[in-house]
């Protein structure tokens, strides 16, 4: 009997993957993207994402702020539809609730999910409510909605592109290692920038729209399991490899004075640690300018790029020496 | 503190509803019907609903055909889009899934799902896995399409109309109560048909379009909760009561051995028994021919009239003595 803990979230997805129903008219992108992709009227395609949030997986309700939770739980989702270039519509939210839970709890994490909603236009329409008899349990499905030649996969990417991410990495993980109780010689301002970044990702949806909308963009995805391995994701669909510019990777004044404090496995934060809600793409060389002209807020940072091979990812030093980096990052198991 | 036990489902979305967004441009109808309906293209409406189903409170693992696992988490959704008439399009699914599950159930219950998948043209098209720290948690969230104007609402009911109900009420809790341990003196054929109907119903899309299509409808829904609390949204949603004829529930000869063996409080489960998924609706007195010609598989019933009054349901014996019937059902918490 193969359990999960072994075969891990991809080794499923794969083994069901293989089972797919042969390719069906109308859908553009099944399993293995940001989001699935279908086609609707008027060469435009529709966007349809999920994503799932268990109590003592991804957050803690004890001491936690149930508006940034509901924030969260959507955030997510909007940086789904951010990586494939759309523009975000609806969406529904299951929960599976103890049933000595607190309601006005609920309703905190309701209202910090619809403060979020109400900036990008979503409406919250439906869902499911019922009992659990475990931990808390929120899904939400969202959809989006965008022209069909503008879509980002990640399979476009081809030698000699350059890679991009936007913000700063590691910033997330940092937090997290913070709220689980890491001490860390810290001012509360650093604290609560680490934290906040942790645990109220800002999702990149007018980033995404617009370098969808610019036509530079060979491939994009999401930094949610860590750069490493999500990088890892481009260079297998578009069956190419990646030399990272070790130096170039993006980071806060906040996190570069965590990892000044830190032992030495939490260093690489910025390259492994998940949750970054970050987009990470590539431009054809010819593109640099005019995606470099359209990125305001949050910034983007050249960080590597991309050369042949078989799904390889090398990073290099400031002294330019390269080492391959191991496959890594948030394993879901 | 108010709990989820003390306020219920109900009270829950009664209280988030109430902090709903304005109505927005394109949502026909959002949180309170079987789907949301969302305005698109050339007079067309998106369909989406969601479902979860968490082990220990709708399901076991132990003991149990993970494929019906897998067809029921796809059914209850593809009843959903039945109860509005709808045309289903596309699935995604998220998984929280305990570290040592058995993978190879878990594949087993994907083959079940995607076997009625396949059945209804529906594409499997994504989702999300993750870990949990608990019970086995699945939420399947389901599309469709229809023409706006086809819509079957909760809301449309009216004085006069009559009251359907489509296949047999009350084999799926017979089901349940064989499948919890209780011992009747059935026949193996009666026990393995209520337990079929319990563990692997059968979503009612042809009967929901063709009821749709033929503009008589006036309004409809699913049969989760029980009919008797299924026939109150109808009744408070158009704000009239309903009188229902006892003696004209359709039950199947299994479930009336099955009755006739159990004890009292097993009696009325085709009253106040759940997850019948069969369609229950309304129909102006004009449109009973129609509806009749156009029903075959599973057969129609009528069960009783809408009557004007403040949202109450009298049910009529043998002998024409009427009593309301109180509000019950299944309860989530």
């Amino acid at each position: 009997m193969a359990t999960f803990r072994e075969i891990g979230e991809f080794g499923f997805i794969e083994r069901i993957g293989a089972a797919a129903l042969p390719p069906a008219v109308g859908v553009c992108c099944g399993i293995g993207d940001d989001c699935a992709v279908l086609a609707c009227e008027n060469d435009r395609v529709r966007l349809i994402t999920s994503d799932l949030m268990v109590e003592g997986v991804h957050f803690a309700v004890e001491g936690s702020n149930p508006g940034w939770l509901g924030h969260k739980l959507l955030a997510v989702s909007l940086s789904d539809i951010a990586a494939m270039g759309g523009e975000p519509r609806e969406a529904v939210v299951s929960l599976a609730i103890p049933p000595d839970f607190d309601v006005g709890f609920m309703e905190r994490v309701y209202k910090g999910l619809r403060g979020l909603a109400s900036r990008f236009g979503v409406n919250v329409v439906g869902g499911d409510t019922t009992r659990s008899t475990g931990p808390l349990v929120m899904n939400l499905t969202l959809t989006g909605e965008m022209d069909q030649d503008r879509v980002c996969y990640r399979s476009g990417a081809a030698r000699g592109d350059l890679i991009y991410a936007s913000g700063t990495l590691g910033d997330s993980s940092a937090g997290l290692k913070l709220a689980l109780g890491q001490a860390v010689g810290l001012s509360e301002e650093d604290r609560e920038f680490l934290l906040r970044r942790h645990h109220r990702p800002e999702p990149r949806v007018a980033l995404g729209r617009a370098l969808a909308a610019s036509g530079t963009v060979t491939a994009m995805l999401d930094l949610s399991d860590g750069m490493a391995s999500d990088l890892r994701h481009i260079c297998r669909q578009s069956g190419v490899s990646a030399v990272i510019d070790g130096t170039a990777i993006p980071v806060s004044p906040a996190f570069r004075r965590f990892r000044e404090h830190s032992d030495a496995c939490t260093r690489n934060l910025e390259i492994t640690g998940g949750e970054d809600y970050e987009l990470l793409f590539t431009v054809a060389p010819g593109g640099r300018d005019d995606v470099e002209a359209l990125a305001s807020e949050p910034g983007i940072s050249c960080i590597g790029r991309i050369v042949s091979g078989d799904e390889r990812i090398y990073i290099e030093n400031a002294q330019g020496l390269r080492s391959e980096l191991e496959a890594r990052g948030f394993e879901h198991f």
